[in-house]
């Protein structure tokens, strides 16, 4: 018997099986979300707006829409989840901040609107660190967003209330942006998938930028399958976003098939000697598992990375500085202390320093496959080198620096990359590693961390809040 | 009977169809160019390095390959000179600096190999402000330039070598390069003829940049013709220039028919109360003779470019001072006085306000047509408000910002722009004409161009330097 919570806990691949096949409708899905959503919500904080209304609207009309034949695919009647920065249709959209908490826009983000097009059911508008610039998801306005794993922790950042909706059933995926890792570090903390496609692969239009240079959006949901159906539906290009890309947007699920075997995958030890010693432990162990399904690894020297952190971290800084320049100078009362904190050393930056960078990042993604990935297809290390931090602490002791180590290299290089989980800590906390892969080639990411998964077993386990 | 004199001041549409026709070999022409610089060179200034040798090699493979039937087109055996921060193999390239005054490329530029491709003779490599950072071609290494009506006043720069050598009959055409107005001010101050074409016409590829985000190439010659034939040589996308674009080249030359008849052309009136009298009086003559050409004339409000000025001197700034920050770190005292000021300036320049700039920037290469050219075809305007100062004077009473006030406005939109001869002064300075269109419509530009030229009579004089 399938219970309220075993549907919750569907994969959104096997929610979609289930409503093609008229055995689970989409007003009974989105139902039993908002009931989840209303029970756990006020414990995790993860929703800042729930679209109740609109969502059991929608999830009507594509019931009528799948029972008179005409099903739109994997994502049609299935609820999901927007990171508070995508502009939805007459639903404020705060980015997380004061200054904004007022904004209703009157049009949907372009990733909206694909993901309304492909039939989703939007469930509501997630918490995250005010204005993404920041790794906790400690947010001063909306309140911390918790961990469902151990509600006394953060979720990691800034998509805070992507990771903690997607890992605790709130909905089957949802939509989070990265500039230095904002969907991978709380993917990693929280136990789930998410993906940060190669640059340009989505539209950033009428989404609040953090740094345009380094942002990205991407899904995050609990296996590699189901990202890769969300990535199929929000990808491509946009003529009128200056970062996107004309690249062909794959059936990525479709091919998910054919594992690791001959692979050639790099072995980072970078960072490693700073992780905590179960994150170092589960790390060794993922790599015995990718051995195992018949890859070939070999060492490699990602010391470089040291330099793409710095580099990114002026590009972010100047271009975040840039877009708050003017309220910072007003307002800066509306800000959080760390935000505050980070944007006025943003506004110190100096522009000789930004353009240097900037030539940088612009010429490593010419080149960033050729120096990375020679001779190997993929790449593997932790996504973050310890686990969740407790809220009480960050404060005192802000995580950022050390989450977004691993992270915003790949924000800097724009390749996609992956974090899936890959073990728990004996408290119980889990570990996520993560999967690089070349410019555009989101297939071979997705296909090894399917396989990984399904080999190594961590995916896909329930948080202890029910 | 044509004097040596003649052949020097024929143009280079002229002595191309001179050479095509076997009525003046290349080695003679080339032989004569040589002479002249001999000759003239000691008192204008205007080449750093003399190619004599290759020149002359170069003009005897032209003359063979004429002789044997295989006539490569307008540009086959023509003496052109080219702007010494364009790299030049196995010839040094000193970007008028003392810092890489010992640089010997060891291939040659784009530019160059599609002067050379198209049977161009390069004469060598002509003066300019130190680093193209200024607009006086008073140059602390290599000597000031001298402009050949007045050899105790500056040609005007960045490409002062290219205006005097042109105007001086010491080359047919010469390559210019253009970030605040370096084409087109010593255009206007040696009577001569220059085109500041769209952005990403010309590849920028091994060129010593100044800003990249507003660096030009584009041709100087004696007449609008003689700039479309060098411009359809060197014009076309560089997928290795990442400012390039991928537009058609056209034989902007044959298609300099159809005069100015109906042609709507807005008269700006920005700036002209600081002009001189002269220049003032000078350009109401020039609308009155676009006037009796047919053209449909009406007052446009210019007071934007003053914006597009103060953002243009920020992104100038800040990607000058990126690209030379070491060195003016580590031997400042290898730059000249003027150029290590706006070094400093531009090392004080903040990354948040460089980021609006840029912004500001690719958000206008987007409107500036509707912003500028709505209703009318082409805007005219003076070149510069002022004729060429005297070389004593510019130390203390440095001219860059009233010289570049109205050129610098469209290296921001990128529109293309030319300047023409428009009058001489009492004392025998020229005054030019700037003519501004919309991007990528160079056609309208070099048309009006031709036919201003033809009824106006300013072009083609020769200065008092025989």
């Amino acid at each position: 018997m399938t219970t309220a919570t075993d549907l919750h806990y569907l994969t959104l691949h096997e929610l979609s099986e289930r409503i093609r096949a008229k055995e689970v409708s989409p007003v009974e899905a989105t139902e039993a979300t908002l009931e989840r959503i209303e029970r756990l919500n006020p414990k995790l904080n993860a929703y800042i707006t729930v679209m109740a209304d609109q969502a059991l609207a929608d999830a009507r009309a594509a019931e009528q829409e799948i029972a008179s034949g005409r099903y739109r695919g994997p994502l049609h009647g299935v609820p999901v989840g927007v990171k508070d920065l995508c502009a939805t249709k007459g639903v404020r959209t705060t980015a997380g901040s004061k200054i904004l908490g007022g904004w209703v826009p009157d049009a949907n983000a372009p990733v909206v609107q694909k993901l309304r097009a492909a039939g989703a059911v939007i469930a509501g508008k997630l918490n995250l660190h005010e204005y993404a610039f920041g790794t906790t998801g400690v947010n001063p306005h909306f309140g911390a967003c918790h961990n469902p794993w151990d509600t006394e922790r953060i979720t990691g950042g800034s998509s805070s209330g992507s990771g903690s909706a997607v890992a605790a059933g709130l909905c089957y995926a949802a939509i989070g942006s990265d500039t230095g890792g904002s969907i991978r570090i709380p993917s990693s903390l929280c136990g789930i998938a998410g993906i940060k496609p190669t640059y340009g692969r989505v539209s950033l239009r009428d989404v609040v930028p953090l740094a345009s240079s380094l942002d990205h959006l991407g899904p995050m949901a609990r296996t590699a399958r189901d990202c890769a159906l969300v990535l199929s539906a929000i990808a491509g290009y946009d003529e009128e976003d200056a970062a996107s890309v004309d690249a062909p947007v794959e059936d990525w699920a479709a091919r998910l098939d054919g594992g690791l075997r001959g692979v050639r995958v790099g072995v980072g030890g970078y960072a490693l000697e700073d992780a905590t010693p179960e994150v170092a432990q589960a790390f060794q162990s993922a790599v015995g598992v990718i051995e195992r399904l018949g890859a070939a690894t070999k060492p490699v020297d990602l010391s470089v990375l040291g330099t793409y952190f710095y580099v990114g971290g002026v590009v972010l800084l100047s271009e975040g500085a840039a877009y708050h320049k003017d309220n910072v100078e007003q307002r800066p009362q509306d800000y959080g202390a760390d935000v505050l904190m980070r944007l006025r050393s943003g506004l110190d930056q100096k522009a000789a320093d930004y353009v240097r960078a900037l030539q940088f990042v612009r010429g490593l993604r010419r080149t960033c496959d050729e120096l990375l990935l020679s001779d190997v297809d993929l790449l593997v290390m932790p996504t973050t080198i310890m686990p969740a931090p407790r809220i009480d602490s960050v404060a005192s002791d802000d995580p950022t620096l050390g989450l977004s180590r691993l992270t915003l290299p790949f924000d800097v290089t724009g390749q996609p990359a992956i974090s899936v989980p890959c073990g728990f800590t004996a408290g119980g906390l889990p570990i996520g590693l993560m999967l690089v892969g070349r410019r555009f080639d989101e297939a071979t990411v997705l296909r090894a961390a399917h396989a990984f998964e399904q080999a190594a077993g961590f995916s896909g386990r329930r948080p202890p809040v029910d």
